[in-house]
């Protein structure tokens, strides 16, 4: 945790000690009445916090925030919707690196019972926003959705940008000869699930104006091709 | 398990049942006898096994082998002794991103007591590496060193490659910017523990020729930093 973030409403009241961020700034960061710590608003600036008292229960907290955050990378990532324990992995990482928007849907090889694990159901898809914007020093989080069918999700991606879906099977360019350069230029990177695309998403991707590409000739775990898509996608744009 | 990988030893004997391989090649492959699958001899070819007959606890195999593999990419990857849960991750990635050798050596912030690891006492490391390689549809293991002092790691680095230490704090270049071009390059990438380096390893490093580089302003966790940095040293190679 290297940023300690906080919602809005957060800010204004004390920090239960039962919090994991409490605990936190008492037993990692070793603060006491008087110490700061670096501290952001989700979404907002990042800034500085003072222990400003110790309560019984709570830690009373004061805020001193810098400018707001620049606008996010105009990167989106349209994923097979994977394994649970893939997904909390992309999440975190991704949002580590920094994207706008993160979509997570139903491809041929998905497997329809990912979409009810407790990942998405009771909200835990957040928590993993979180550590990875943390991890980054950010305070910006992506938008995500979960569960829509490739179709759905497919209409509802930003027109203009350049869009690329990473393929082991049928690609016939590397990824990083087809990258748009300059940090402006909208784009989007899909990648199957574990198990790859199927030949109707293939067509859906090429229909949608997708062209296929690849990493190389090792084959990755889809949470290494993430890192390593997003990776040459940064760097291209000079941001990484 | 892209690849099933065999030492040469026990391509000459039944694979018994309960080993992890035949399990894949009977649950996962759902391989009959006459049927066959992709297969490696570890360090040496890839090829093709046959499922010659199934006897009572074993899988009776026969193997057709292609030709040696090229060399292994120049790629030696020096890292800060981290937590043994993040040294897995980082012995299967870098293998199957593809490396000659990694050594994780004692820093001024790692913590001595994680060379007494099982994953390293035990062997339990090489384990990781044979997950990396069969992932990568790849057969080679990196050469690996575990607990060495920084001091003796750095006089074992190969002569004449280009030396490139990940640093948060000091670092003036972009990686991306520092990195030899042409597959044939030899290359060296160091990066710290979890913790960073010490003023003491920056001194070493940079008597050892190394120039320090960046991955820019996000703070990225080490096992993501390992994927990135190898990514864009493979890109400028061609080979990713």
């Amino acid at each position: 945790m290297n940023l300690v973030l906080f919602t809005p409403e957060e800010t204004r009241q004390p920090l239960p000690l039962t919090d994991p961020r409490a605990r936190h700034v008492r037993d990692v960061l070793r603060r006491g009445v008087g110490d700061t710590f670096d501290a952001g608003l989700v979404d907002g600036p990042r800034g500085t916090a003072t222990l400003a008292a110790l309560a019984d229960d709570a830690l009373v907290l004061t805020f001193a925030w810098g400018p707001p955050p620049p606008p996010p990378d105009p990167l989106t990532l349209l994923l097979g919707l994977p394994r649970p324990q893939t997904a909390r992995d992309i999440l975190r990482d991704a949002t580590t690196l920094g994207v706008a928007a993160l979509h997570f849907a139903a491809t041929e090889k998905s497997e329809p019972s990912y979409a009810q694990s407790t990942l998405w159901r009771d909200g835990e898809w957040r928590r993993h926003l979180l550590a990875g914007a943390a991890q980054a020093f950010a305070t910006q989080l992506p938008a995500v959705t979960a569960g829509e069918t490739l179709a759905t999700a497919l209409a509802a991606l930003p027109a203009g940008a350049t869009r690329l879906a990473l393929d082991n099977y049928e690609a016939t360019a590397a990824l990083r000869d087809a990258l748009p350069s300059g940090a402006a230029a909208p784009l989007v990177l899909a990648l199957g699930p574990e198990r790859g695309w199927g030949a109707r998403d293939r067509a859906a991707l090429r229909a949608a104006g997708f062209t296929l590409v690849h990493l190389g000739p090792r084959v990755l775990r889809l949470e290494t091709a993430v890192i390593a898509a997003l990776t040459l996608a940064k760097s291209a744009r000079g941001t990484l």
